[in-house]
């Protein structure tokens, strides 16, 4: 054969920042070559043919499924839950997000958390109602809900309590999973609530809605009127089919980038008012505890925030070479505008690459090359957004809002909740990972 | 209550075509409202407080699972099987695009086709080799690919023969599912092809891939070079998590806008080579026929194209009033620009909404408001993408590539492939919908 063409762009492929992290400009064009990824095996030309035939190319496959569901080789890339018997209490079941890639969660490992159960509701049955300070109160089927013009748009879910470890003062060796597992990421469809509001004729002296779910809970929120004027819907599909019976089926409020427990599902009814119904989950469970004994309601947008997923704890670097480290980027106020990342634990940093086009109040996959030369290092991300909020970084998000010493005696009387800032992932000499503070 | 202020903009209701399509500006602020919607129930102050309760909300919910799947109420929700006992031929199965909504195919519903059924493949085991007219012969591990930079994209893919009904003289009473569910939408994740043939350092010579499936068939398809450095990804994930085994998994090859056949599942090895393999999926079976009996060879690219799916065959408009007219769009050369609606046959058309942003090679989802008076209607919608190509006419494409007469006696014999022009539904004074040409 005659001589090789580089094909495309040769950019820079330089350090951009310490402990081995590469121009994200190395993504671009041929790059990633001049950069010596070299992680593939060579092999001669005899060896790659004939190719060694594999069992399942020698005979024939399987059956179809009418739905399908993931191999069995992926049987770890489930859900993790607290209340698997279905005890009297709350039960929450996390996403795996060590385990995922892109920006989409599947709908069935978006994370739930229901506080009396799954309700097994009719579609036929199920109703909402919009009353209060209307002109008119009215009512809605699914069938008539449908018929109104349908938003489609991406958007996260997050529990104001996700995150909760990283308030323990010491950083718990736990996966991603467990840490940030109340997030997920999906595409909504659904009507415009101020569609709605309008039909009903919403009086301007009307400031607060009272959302309520039809579970056994009726559990309520109350939502400022300006909210649902901004973007709420009322979300009827998730990713395309109707909502999973854990994320709201048949219908759910979706309130882009506020706190998941506001999102209220099973939603049967809105009540417009002009106060708000100081129920048990904005006045108590959601009410956040600061320094000082002092405590936050009304706290409602999710900040922005970041976290790597690849690698982070629960995997291992076999070998020195190169790596891509990547993760999600998402904020309640807006299009993730920037993501740094470290492997040297905050004192260097280099700008990752995102995967776009961005969505407002929605997951962002960023990716940053590395080539680790079997030093530890000190993985971190760190995010804006494109109002220009960050992620403030850890020492200054303790000073304002606390941590909880281990082991905790009583958690709910410890700060728990929106926590935003960053974390940090240590690779040893091994290739080992822990969960490090830095 | 105190008189009702109108919030947000009011934008023309305006008829903006025949038999009730309204101007698409009535999607923003309070238009709806404006233009009567008037789908809900109005019900009075008394009747909305209390609300009854359903059984479901009167006892605790069911369990959370590890993998959530949807309602007991959705079992149509499903894909339709061809082969569902797995008989010794190819096995074909369809999203439900009539039941569906937004632009995402969850993973369980997303289509498939396999010629010799599911391999059951060991993703530690199973490895890619790239070889043929390069310097340097590579084999990757799935471990090593996930190492290399990862690329997030949302993409369709298309069989080549979706939509064959609609080559048929006669039109078809079947729903969208089974006319077009052999196209879905997806966020894939996977690695660039141009990155790890430049790390093999292509021959300039080499103009074409032979890419090689691990499935008992090994299936093979030629791709163009140009097309590997264009777009092309070795995906591994599949809106997030790994891919559907019917889908390909650990890995197949991503052609955003090709033929479907030509994404190799399983993929196995890519061999550089000078001239295309002539394999029998591009010598036969996707080798087109015309009319006149000449058959066009390597037409790789799926054009642009849409249809309605709420509402189409199998749904009833139970009262005229306000509808909602939706469905996708698409096209192989780029993004959709414009989608027009007719609810005459044709006659005169309106332009719907489109949700974005709107990506390239990737379902759009449109939208378009409609008040059915109760008599009869065709429902039409017709794409135009960036590049300007837009579904050609009914006529204009049975003029240049044919039809079938019904009953067909030797279906491999007709034209049935790259199907483009329009879908048309008729809505009767009953409401009940037909598969119309129009």
């Amino acid at each position: 054969m005659g001589p090789f063409k580089r094909r495309g762009r040769s950019p820079s492929f330089d350090a951009v920042a310490g402990n081995g992290l590469i121009n994200r400009r190395a993504l671009l064009g041929q790059g990633i070559a001049i950069a010596g990824v070299g992680a593939a095996a060579t092999v001669t030309a005899a060896a790659a043919e004939p190719l060694k035939d594999n069992p399942w190319s020698l005979e024939m496959g399987g059956p179809t499924p009418a739905a399908q569901t993931p191999s069995r080789f992926e049987k770890a890339v489930t859900r993790t839950r607290t209340n698997p018997d279905n005890e009297f209490r709350n039960s929450h079941a996390r996403t795996p997000h060590h385990l995922l890639n892109g920006t989409v969660t599947p709908n069935s490992l978006h994370f739930s958390i229901n506080h009396a159960g799954i309700p097994d509701i009719d579609p036929a049955e199920h109703k909402l109602v919009i009353h209060g300070m209307v002109r008119q109160p009215l009512e809605f089927t699914l069938e008539k809900l449908t018929r109104y013009p349908l938003v489609t748009r991406m958007s996260f879910l997050e529990c104001a309590g996700n995150s909760a470890p990283m308030f323990s003062n010491e950083p718990m060796q736990i996966t991603a999973q467990a840490i940030h597992g109340l997030v997920s990421n999906s595409e909504w469809t659904g009507v415009r609530l101020s569609t709605l509001l309008d039909e009903a004729g919403i009086d301007p002296k009307a400031k607060w809605l009272v959302a309520e779910g039809a579970d056994a809970h009726f559990l309520d929120r109350s939502v400022p009127v300006k909210k649902a004027y901004d973007d709420a819907l009322i979300a009827i599909y998730q990713n395309g089919e109707h909502l999973m019976p854990g994320n709201g089926y048949p219908m759910r409020l979706l309130l882009p980038g506020y706190q998941g427990n506001m999102n209220v599902k099973f939603l049967r009814r809105i009540k417009a008012v002009d106060q708000p119904a100081m129920s048990m989950f904005e006045s108590k469970t959601y009410s956040q505890i600061l320094p000082g004994g002092k405590t936050w309601r009304f706290n409602f947008v999710m900040q922005v925030k970041s976290f790597i997923t690849n690698p982070s704890f629960g995997h291992a670097l076999k070998e020195p070479g190169f790596y891509t480290i990547s993760g999600v980027a998402y904020s309640g106020t807006g299009r993730i505008a920037k993501v740094m990342v470290s492997a040297d634990g905050g004192k260097s940093w280099g700008e990752a690459a995102l995967q776009g086009p961005t969505h407002p109040q929605a997951f962002t996959r960023f990716v940053m090359p590395w080539r680790w030369d079997g030093q530890p290092a000190v993985l971190q991300s760190r995010a804006w957004d494109e109002v220009g909020n960050s992620q403030p970084l850890r020492a200054q998000f303790v000073a304002a809002r606390g941590e909880t010493k281990q082991p905790l005696t009583n958690p709910v009387m410890f700060p728990n909740q929106h926590y935003n800032s960053l974390t940090s992932w240590a690779v040893d000499s091994k290739g080992e990972i822990k969960h490090v503070y830095a």
